[in-house]
């Protein structure tokens, strides 16, 4: 293996950013719902929210130190109230009005600038909407939020969380198209790596050589990698690696989360050292069945606990579904999980646009546990896989 | 250059994880100071207070879709209240009490149990730490934290900033130990990378070939590089790479936080493509002198605005430090930028065991800047260098 990347070699990277049309057509559909809610202003804090729009991509949002804030009015462009450091980066945005402070600054970390800004563009009294539901956090300090309000007592806040939500679930063709990109690129390192790892070799090896493997491809950084192995399954699907040595009869997963351009795909692939015991090549090839009764289930019109309920109809065949991952499977796009999940309780409406994981999971013996994952686009006519497809039989490394 | 990790060639590696001693003495003196405080509980949300009290490391918590709750009581272990799907990971802490709900569930996403798990432990009328000041924020969903309020109506909530910052700031010998492990690493990356890219690369294409390269020396994660390249200077200091390509007069800087066992390192080292410009030259030894200069007042009894201001004479031979940075660096360890801020105002004073960043920037000519950034201890003697100093004049990669 090479580390040398040769872009030749992946000849249809997507653009990286967007159109202003593109961030046009964001505002203008947000601006739409906001007067429906009678919501004067989005505040917005966090950075999928903020990224989709104004397209502000950075690292840099790994340092809590500094809050950043973007409120989308009732009509026009976003407005930017941003530490001064994000200046540059802000210049190059679709927005016109963009505010900075010297920060960190944490006597006034943006508040008298933010407050300022409110008044001046939605008046003392109106209705600000921010994302309060499930899923949502707000990033700024709780002192700081309760300072804000005292600065503004006149104006009332709401929850948006649905807005948001029903304009992130929806994927425009842009989007789709890095979400696609990048589900192929980890798709052919999956397949590559039992070329690239033995038995014997410790799980942080496993994981070291698959990061490097994907960005020798082209991926632009491996964000989530967790897994493991163990005899017969593992039982522990969010775990770092272990200095443990993988050796035969141990089931390997990898569930990975790759970004390319900001948008992720999250999806596993499961593999067996030498000996697959036959509970655990039946228990595979089960979790397959279960995830294309689910492609065929995730049609436009059918919601998220109907695909939820075809797949557990092929997994209760097999055992109960006792395992504590609590869904199978959920939105992805900026983020590597997003809103809607699979339960059974869940009513999303399944529409075109949207991305979802398949992500059955069953309990095997001794505790132990197996989970797969594919990523999927809903479309008018039906869905379409934007993984290849692990193969149909779990595959066996050092047969 | 090899992809293959040979662990061989880097024999010093630390231990993983923590001892339950270190665990056992971090949560008595959050207790002490619990008490001095009249605090019957801290509830914690974020990922780096919960890894604090718990070793709890995952990349999980990049999915939005969970809340994680824990409490620390004014005696005893801490108790968690977390998702099921974390039940594994918690079973491996030093905690005996971690309670579990069935996530995800927007109905309910665990604060019924988290409500009776406060009245068990503390009673119905109590006061609960939060951090809620500088650089902190909530993880969960401000509709659910109202609710959670709701149920608990005569418990009163107090801010508990002060309590993490002193704690977290202070580092023990193990976490130093990690923190100058991936410092070490990370220097030979950079010594080795004129060696590793050359003139019209790419961005893109320079920051995958740093990622590889840190990923092979031992790196568990690069979860953040930014920085950039032009004639003369950049002009952002927290961009991801672009696709131009570099040439002949560029500066490039690149900025990381790589990770060993979740502790970063974050510095940057500066390079020019062939031809170097004498002024340029010239900003690159006075950034080093000021970072020497810094080094030399970082002395336990000094302060941060100490340290800023000796930096800052030494800057201001050259020109006025006009830049957006905001700071001459910042406390470095769980997250890659903790408390305390180096600038003209703050205050904290130097205790032996803090990490910090010294990181002083130059404005050069046509709106370019220039950033310097290594990382020191603290210690009762003076300080030590964890990062392998940047050579005293600018490198020059294809000289």
């Amino acid at each position: 293996m090479s580390t040398k990347y040769n872009s030749a070699t992946c000849p249809q990277v997507p653009a990286r950013g967007f159109t202003a049309a593109e961030f046009e057509t964001r505002c203008a559909r947000t601006q739409k719902m906001m007067a429906v809610a009678n919501i004067d202003a989005l505040l917005l804090t966090t950075e999928p929210e903020i990224r989709y729009f104004t397209g502000f991509l950075t690292r840099f949002w790994l340092s809590p130190t500094r809050p950043w804030f973007l409120l989308v009015p009732a009509s026009g462009k976003p407005v930017a109230i941003i530490p001064s450091i994000g200046a540059d980066s802000f210049a190059a945005t679709w927005l016109d009005d963009v505010r900075t402070w010297p920060s960190p600054q944490p006597e006034d970390e943006g508040l008298t600038l933010l407050s300022a800004t409110l008044n001046e563009i939605i008046g003392p009294s109106a209705q600000i909407g921010m994302p309060e539901g499930p899923e949502t956090h707000l990033r700024m300090p709780m002192g700081d939020f309760t300072r804000l309000r005292s600065l503004l007592p006149n104006v009332s806040f709401t929850d948006a969380t649905e807005i948001i939500r029903d304009l992130r679930m929806i994927k425009s063709p842009a989007e789709i198209e890095k979400i696609s990109y990048i589900c192929d690129l980890v798709s052919g390192v999956f397949e590559d790596l039992p070329e690239l790892i033995h038995s014997g070799m410790s799980e942080i090896d496993i994981f070291r050589h698959f990061k490097i493997a994907c960005l020798t491809r082209g991926v632009d950084d491996v964000d989530y990698l967790v897994g493991g192995a163990g005899p017969g399954g593992y039982t522990n699907i969010i775990s770092p690696p272990s200095q443990r040595r993988v050796g035969p009869g141990d089931v390997l997963m990898l569930d990975t989360g790759a970004v390319f351009d900001g948008y992720f795909c999250d999806f596993d692939r499961n593999y067996v050292f030498c000996k697959p015991e036959d509970h655990v090549k039946h228990a595979y090839e089960t979790l397959i069945e279960a995830t294309q009764a689910g492609f065929d289930a995730a049609l436009v019109g059918a919601c998220t606990a109907d695909v939820f309920e075809t797949m557990n109809r092929v997994l209760a065949k097999e055992n109960s579904q006792t395992n504590n991952v609590g869904r199978m499977g959920h939105g992805l796009g900026m983020q590597i999980t997003e809103w809607p999940s699979l339960t059974a309780t869940d009513q999303t409406q399944l529409r075109p646009g949207m991305v979802l994981t398949l992500e059955p999971a069953l309990d095997l013996k001794n505790g132990a546990m197996m989970v797969h994952e594919e990523n999927i686009l809903i479309g008018a006519d039906g869905p379409t896989w934007l993984t290849r497809l692990a193969p149909p039989s779990l595959p066996i490394i050092g047969a």
